[in-house]
């Protein structure tokens, strides 16, 4: 037997976060780093209580550690549920099948639905490190998924994870691609559906590189991180909840690609539909409404792209009794006035009470989604679900089922907004010809959000709007005033939000 | 301005090594964090005395900083040279060109030498993170690169560190794709060659998941970390020397990528072609001999994809006018006896030395491949090299300029043996049917090889070979009891090295 002095440390917490990527520090003298000779960036079997996964290997070189002694990243240590001085023996890895799969797929043959439960299997219980993930995503993207190939996907990301179950026939869901700043309409769309009479047991996510996600707004209002015995609670009094996907473990498979996903910022159609179907079939929904906003700056560029993503989206959909209706939106101009949770979330109160200066825009894109929701209903005949969505809204029931709904999740909170605040005016007078959305989402960003809520850019104007020199643009919400500072020297250093063209 | 209270904060040093992957680390409730929304996995961009570099934030929950401290790993704190104390400015990176050019190579296009050369650049300067270095080598291996990419990606790795020269018109190497367990023809043929009078500068390499590398035999005679100037020495007194290539900076980027690809284990032809290529014109040579071993356990398996290599091979090599000969070889059985650095060394010392038990596959392919490079020599007739060189190793004179080069570099030492020895016999009688390379070399491993020079296995069979039940099949050699009981322990757990066929 390999003798336990040598392969059993004691775990010493150093609280370092990698995010999901498992690391286990060993010091390089460690007599275990030695007589394997193992070095940096080694992949290691940790193995604890009977749980195990693989990690990748930091040596320290200090006395951070003792000889006898072994941390985790925040990740592996939560995985394990590891505490303190526990006892966990390290090993070699065994050779991985997932891996030759996953090889196997670079040089482009198909994957089995086995082969891709396998690789999924392994994301998931932390057996694959970055680097292969890498190469799986890579290998994505490059040969492309088929159809076959991208049911499979589905398949394995919703086994991956927990599947609900709601007690209604009919369970209604709304998914929006590469959603633009501002585009709240969830929170619209959620009540007014729900004051219809259809279940909307929704969940949402939070920002993940943009000033705000829905689940980030929504907890403006209310509570977001609700167990399931509470959503159930809540959908069950309500017919809706708006909770965050992440505290329910639904396709975690998804969350693990979509990290590394997003600092290699690689398209892979087949792993997007994979993506969002996965998690909305996880989440019990039969009837999904899919919003496509097409323009330079949203994920999908051009109209042919949009058909071709509609076109896989419908085949896997219907290979899971998924019912799907597929919208073609403007995706040009960002929606509404606010960015940044509690700016959007004044933006939907003004919706949901019929405020004279709620946005338009907003208003009308939640309007139209809400009202193809609506006709998933058989009762309802084909082209009239707009009108009933807005009498709806209009007739105050929406308003009212939202206040209801926030209130069963433990809200309903008024919403904060920022002491420090900085308008920029026009320099000249002008016609805005131009918004800089990747710098205005950046702005956003740097005063706060979505970390602090009421920090964010209030945007007073529109393309193609005329301005007099001197009229506020957009105005720059932060916490406090140092954020205010580091979000206006972003200015100072040149970047650019809006393009005034001057009239001569 | 950007307040410096914020973004420049003072280096702790914690010591943790993430290979050659660039960490920083930050408390994450640290202003910077908090303001800039950064989470772990976020790419920061770390500025200390006019160097720079992108490194990947792990953050930091304990106080093991504090919120105005940070830390880097060992690859990045030794890059930016810093200092204990020191203080760094850390900052958004700007979007990478490098990275669109990669996206593209996934996409099927063709890169250009100059993108070529911005993403090595980028790779070389720390800039791309081991997630994006993996999705530029799957794209490789996936699409493949046609002969001018391959020709582009060579030409951009050797620009990306030294070039040496040498005052000889005719400079030869040697290489091998794929070694066998102890095949360290190298250390026979260099003196062979210097002997008869060609210049052949050596650098090798150290051992990456091998018991042994050319580096780590070499070492056990004489000291191989030479500086360029002890290099020069060496090679202008004895037309030769074996250093450990890096100790000198060649084709760094190959290095990166290769540590990379370790743990993808994916083929590459284009990179595997500008990985040899690049490292040999760097090193000033413009005469190469490549073996290629042909194997079941061989890097090449197959007649035909040798073929293939080759062919690119020297299309790429005239482009640079290297002057290529290729050779294929035997690669279904380890080469010599010793697996490990002091018994490798053993095996080598006993053919330059013409002992009567000196292993008579390692000499004969030594031979082989010295032959062909005596062959360069223009007063040398085809054919005749083979012969040339056993004279001059029969004549005892490569052994008297082996021990001349290992003098120059700071040898000849003697070699160790290991104090701790273990046995295994065979238990039945029977023919040697079947060797595991792969279990050979982990058990090398497992002994304490290439760590401790002594540790390793000395292989005492033959495929085909007819043993007696008792008959000794190897022995495995460490530095210490434990590390005896840890590598038998790997046999007691049921790896199989030998497969003996009873005889009925």
């Amino acid at each position: 037997m390999i003798s336990s002095d040598y392969s059993t440390l004691h775990l010493k917490k150093l609280g370092i976060d990698t995010y999901t990527e498992p690391v286990i520090y060993l010091r390089r003298d460690s007599y275990i780093c030695r007589s394997e000779g193992w070095t940096a960036e080694a992949r290691v079997k940790v193995s604890h209580n009977g749980n195990s996964l693989i990690a990748t290997l930091n040596t320290v070189e200090t006395d951070l550690l003792r000889r006898n002694e072994a941390s985790l990243s925040t990740y592996a240590w939560n995985f394990l549920k590891a505490k303190e001085g526990d006892e966990i023996k390290i090993s070699h890895p065994k050779a991985l099948d997932s891996l030759s799969f996953i090889r196997s797929k670079v040089f482009e043959n198909r994957l089995t639905a086995e082969q891709m439960n396998l690789i999924i299997k392994d994301i998931v219980e932390g057996n694959l490190s970055d680097i292969h993930i890498a190469m799986f995503l890579t290998a994505l993207a490059g040969k492309g998924l088929n159809q076959e190939e991208t049911l499979n996907l589905t398949s394995a990301m919703i086994n991956s994870g927990r599947i609900l179950s709601w007690p209604a026939d009919l369970v209604v869901d709304k998914h929006c691609v590469g959603g633009l700043p501002g585009n709240r309409t969830t929170l619209i769309l959620v009540p007014i559906v729900a004051a219809f009479g259809l279940m909307i047991p929704k969940t949402s996510s939070r920002a993940i590189t943009s000033p705000a996600g829905t689940a980030d707004t929504m907890e403006v209002f209310a509570p977001v991180n609700l167990d399931l015995a509470t959503m159930k609670r809540v959908v069950k009094h309500e017919n809706a909840c708006i909770a965050w996907g992440g505290s329910i473990s639904l396709s975690p498979a998804d969350d693990l690609l979509i990290r590394v996903e997003r600092s290699m910022n690689l398209d892979s159609e087949g792993q997007m539909v994979a993506s969002i179907l996965s998690k909305k079939i996880s989440a019990g929904s039969n009837h999904l409404v899919i919003d496509i906003p097409i323009g330079p700056t949203a994920k999908i560029r051009t109209l042919e792209q949009a058909k071709k993503l509609k076109s896989t989206l419908e085949a896997v959909s219907k290979a899971f009794s998924l019912k799907l209706t597929t919208i073609f939106s403007d995706g040009f101009q960002p929606i509404g006035r606010g960015i940044g949770p509690a700016l959007e979330a004044r933006d939907v109160l003004a919706v949901l009470k019929n405020e004279k200066n709620a946005p338009q825009d907003l208003m009308d894109h939640a309007l139209d989604l809400a009202g193809a929701v609506i006709e998933f209903s058989p009762d309802v005949k084909q082209g009239t679900g707009k009108t009933i969505a807005k009498e709806i809204l209009i007739s105050g029931k929406a308003y009212k089922k939202f206040v209801a709904i926030c209130e069963m999740q433990g809200g309903m909170f008024e919403i904060p907004i920022a002491k420090y605040r900085h308008t920029i005016t026009a320099k000249v007078a002008g016609t805005i010809t131009a918004v800089n959305n990747r710098n205005l989402a950046q702005l956003a960003k740097l005063a706060g959000a979505p970390i602090f809520k009421t920090s964010g850019v209030d945007f007073l104007v529109k393309l193609g709007m005329r301005v007099s020199k001197g009229q506020p643009l957009f105005t720059i919400h932060a916490n406090a005033q140092g954020e205010l500072d580091y979000a206006f020297s972003f200015l100072e250093l040149g970047h650019k939000v809006v393009t005034i063209e001057e009239e001569i």
